[in-house]
């Protein structure tokens, strides 16, 4: 059984984008269904966010020394992303795994939005990655994030709370606000780019059975590793 | 006095911007140019390219182990310029400094070409580095710029020779085809971008006289320092 390309992209392999803000429960759903595929034989490759070696250093740095503007900012996470991309997302989707992304230049397009760039020439500068087979947007109310994180007892992080701003002094009030933007930007491209939107304040059951479901004609016609082994 | 805002990008100061291939003797008449703007009392800021620290490291080391492609080559320059123009280069312009660039965004422009990257996509990404009042091109044969390097006694460095391009596995081969390469793309932007042209065969005293002339008509009603300081 030969793969054929994707539609979207053109490579044999499949990218499946997580999206959300933190605390919507798309790392935990991707992650199962990360295994889920790969307990049907499945060839897949996951991946996360931020997860590049070359300038995590400097982004670490230059945010503990408030070197950052907004351009650098948004720059900076274009390396990263970009040297992920080509070292880490590109080889597996070309040799036809299905790749799951927790993140993908969808959670730049809203950060870079927030934080007051030109969302036309962040899109240009992200051109490099290709457009997902299916992008699951996780919807959850900001009050539920701020909920979970704070039943979490993890502190809530200078940069996730959009402390940066100055759109508050208090780190929740900030921590809303900036949510609410990011989310507002993610509401937005929902629509322009067409991502399948998942009710997160459901339960975890219900969301991996949803999941399973919308993935099942992508799946049809798309060979498990077992198959294509034997194909040569 | 009061300053007169630049007619290309709005801020009280000036622009100027020298370009050309290593070895074409821009940096010698830069920095005798603008001592002597200095001399004449004008407010002077000169800076150079990849002053940058924040990713200095991140491109030694990416260079160092073969880490980038063409994509991540040019993000990070362009991290690294959008730095140096925001935390160098901007803060003296608006404050009404002749800022003298000892190469500028061109550079990133002609370099990208050459390794492949979509001149559209790298002009995107620049945006936000303004036009300048002037940009002196200095236009000079491959062949000399090698006899220069070749008599100075430096090494050809391996990304000044397009090593990483394999167009040659001779080191000054590779240089000449490389510089060719960025020489064409220079050619190119002078028209499309109205430099000033500067035929670098000459003497230093000959280039030096004719850049006073191309300045003064910019100048005519430039304030020095001491007319700032008066009117404060």
């Amino acid at each position: 059984m030969a793969e054929s390309p994707s539609p979207t992209h053109g490579f044999p392999g499949r990218l499946l984008v997580f999206e959300g803000l933190d605390g919507s429960g798309k790392s935990t759903q991707a992650a199962l269904l990360g295994k889920w595929l790969q307990a049907r034989d499945y060839r897949v490759f996951f991946t996360e966010w931020n997860s590049s070696d070359l300038v995590s250093g400097v982004i670490r740095r230059g945010k503990k020394k408030n070197l950052l503007t907004p351009t650098t900012f948004s720059l900076l996470h274009a390396v990263d992303f970009a040297d992920r991309f080509e070292r880490t997302i590109f080889p597996p989707l070309r040799a036809g795994y299905l790749v799951v992304c927790d993140r993908y230049a969808f959670t730049a397009f809203v950060r870079d939005a927030a934080r007051g760039c030109d969302p036309k020439w962040v899109r240009t500068i992200y051109s490099f990655a290709p457009r997902p087979d299916r992008v699951f947007y996780f919807r959850v109310p900001v009050q539920v994030t701020l909920k979970r994180k704070l039943a979490s007892r993890l502190k809530i992080n200078y940069y996730e709370a959009g402390m940066d701003l100055g759109l508050s002094d208090d780190v929740e009030e900030s921590y809303v606000r900036f949510q609410s933007r990011l989310r507002a930007e993610y509401e937005r491209l929902a629509e322009s780019d067409q991502f399948t939107i998942i009710d997160s304040t459901r339960s975890v059951e219900a969301i991996q059975t949803e999941l399973r479901g919308h993935l099942a004609p992508l799946l049809e016609n798309f060979p498990t590793g077992a198959a294509l082994l034997h194909d040569r």
